[in-house]
């Protein structure tokens, strides 16, 4: 007979002796480090600057496991990019948990270990946490919050502001992966060549381009609304216009295919391994090598530029057989869950 | 004719247009800052200390709307109790909605209203947040995340090894108010006396202890679990005994009423604007005093005592008969969804 229930009960929600079981058994072994250790209502840090990021993220992504990730990675690597972006550094992340009455352990475990091998990876720790339940019928199996601190970069300061005419817009690989990967596995579709989501934390390759050059102005990572959203936040925040290129931008045949079956833009897609960096023209080369010489930038690509424009500023891209549309900021429903 | 939803769609957590709109101009008007209004992946901030306090905690309160408050008071409240009885001044919170496809505007609006209130009268900023969206019955109605940090107080540092035998506990007014105000409202029970929530930030009163006096050893928001928990957690955290004294507990008859009916103990229901505090006994009637001369705690008590105790640590309770009994730490089923 089994002892122990390998599903979640509201009670492990409850804040008493099985909450507290959960927290011992299955998340503190995980996550070792002193100042979760104390089990505390707050963990305390001590940072290394008063000049912080401070972001937060909740995902409900489904299904929970993709190929390439699962919503337990993407919550500690969608979150730090959120830190790395703004020209920080990442260094803590808290957790929270929601989870539905009758979720399996073994699931619940997958997922904790996934996030534990993503933050030690990342060199974030987990420092801080909470755990709710609901009913069955109340959530979807499982939502996880993650909330984190970086410390800012030493003579980094990134902003619309310093955006101007002639700087280059980089990516650091190919757009679309995470949100085909998301969409055909939800819809069963499967393609010869396996799609797989771009999931990872940008922290380390960002932190490289921020401090081996000086010349980078803006960064954002291209999540929901993808590489589209993107560049219209960013051509509305500096008041310019923005030009780039389908030749240049890196799409995989694989996720070009799947967009075009099933009605998508690529554009449009979420990712979840990239970021958009606004450099000055003279630094842009620099930016590239430094980029293309990190695992997460190989196929890193430089792919238009900020242009002046005598009317509202907007978005525009060349295609592929030279002529020229206005890239619009998506609406909004393309992809619901996708992060 | 209407031509903007009443409900939130989908759309309005896609990363396009409606998310930006639900933004602009749901969101950033009511929690004015000049590091939200720059809406970045990450807020920038100054703080005045490295040293930080970091928590998390997401809030599934059934019903949402309750005497004495809301999700949305409480989402703010019970982040920044965490913080202070850390010892830290609570500074900012980031925000996180799950929001279930057809939820009421007007309900959100009104949450979002509350949410700015209490961190106005709390004195924290809503700093940064993120919007997700879940498709109808993949959630119940809305869940909140919020995040914070708060500043340490310089020469404060709390820790259960600081408690020692002779120690004084108080709490800072009646208990049990939250927690059977929400289950009263659930189970659809009236008494003649409303019952109504405790919510309430603590921090401006645990700010005032502790600076004033340099005898706090240890400070706990009884929430989920109670005071039996979180009594339980001390005397485990210390390894010493703890004896209380049920006559010494300020309970509000109406609230021992409906425990009782219900078949409730009050020990272990959830408070959401008390704290206990551990303090010397030299100490503890000036700390009884600076708590009834704060709103928060004008029914403050001393209601017992850490002792030695030659076995494991555990908390005895004084029954109003005079016998004694073990206070247990709850299982964890009384309440769920209760914060």
């Amino acid at each position: 007979m089994k002892t122990k229930s390998d599903k979640i009960l509201l009670a492990h929600g409850g804040g008493g002796q099985l909450s507290d079981e959960l927290i011992r058994h299955h998340i503190v072994p995980r996550f070792k480090n002193d100042a979760l250790s104390e089990l505390a209502d707050s963990a305390k840090l001590k940072l290394s600057s008063e000049s912080v990021c401070f972001t937060t993220d909740s995902y409900v992504v489904k299904p929970l496991f993709f190929n390439g990730g699962d919503i337990g990675k993407l919550s500690v690597c969608g979150t730090i990019n959120d830190l790395a972006v703004a020209g920080s550094k990442p260094v803590a992340l808290a957790l929270g948990l929601i989870i539905e009455e009758g979720f399996e352990f073994e699931l619940l475990d997958t997922i904790l270990t996934s996030i534990s091998k993503a933050a030690r990876e990342n060199k974030v720790a987990i420092v801080t946490g909470d755990i709710k339940t609901v009913e069955a019928g109340a959530a979807d199996k499982i939502f996880i919050n993650t909330a984190g601190i970086g410390e800012r970069i030493s003579g980094v300061d990134l902003g619309f502001e310093k955006i101007a005419v002639g700087d280059k817009i980089i990516i650091n690989g190919t757009i679309g992966d995470h949100g085909m990967t998301i969409i055909s596995q939800r819809e069963g579709i499967k393609f010869q060549s396996k799609l797989k989501s771009d999931c990872a934390g940008v922290g380390g390759l960002s932190y490289q381009l921020l401090t081996k050059t000086k010349d980078v102005k803006f960064m954002r990572d291209p999540t929901r609304g993808g590489l589209a959203a993107t560049l219209n936040e960013i051509s509305r925040g500096s008041g310019l216009s923005i030009e780039i290129r389908q030749a240049d931008i890196p799409i995989n045949p694989t996720v070009q295919t799947a967009a075009d079956m099933l009605g998508f833009d690529v554009l449009n897609i979420a990712n979840e391994g990239k970021f958009v960096a606004v450099v000055s023209p003279e630094s842009a080369d620099k930016c590239l090598n430094i980029c293309r010489g990190h695992q997460l930038g190989k196929k890193a690509s430089i792919i238009g530029e900020v242009v002046e424009r005598s009317d509202i500023p907007a978005v525009e891209i060349e295609t592929l057989i030279g002529g020229k549309r206005i890239v619009q900021m998506p609406y909004g429903r393309e992809l619901p869950r996708i992060c």
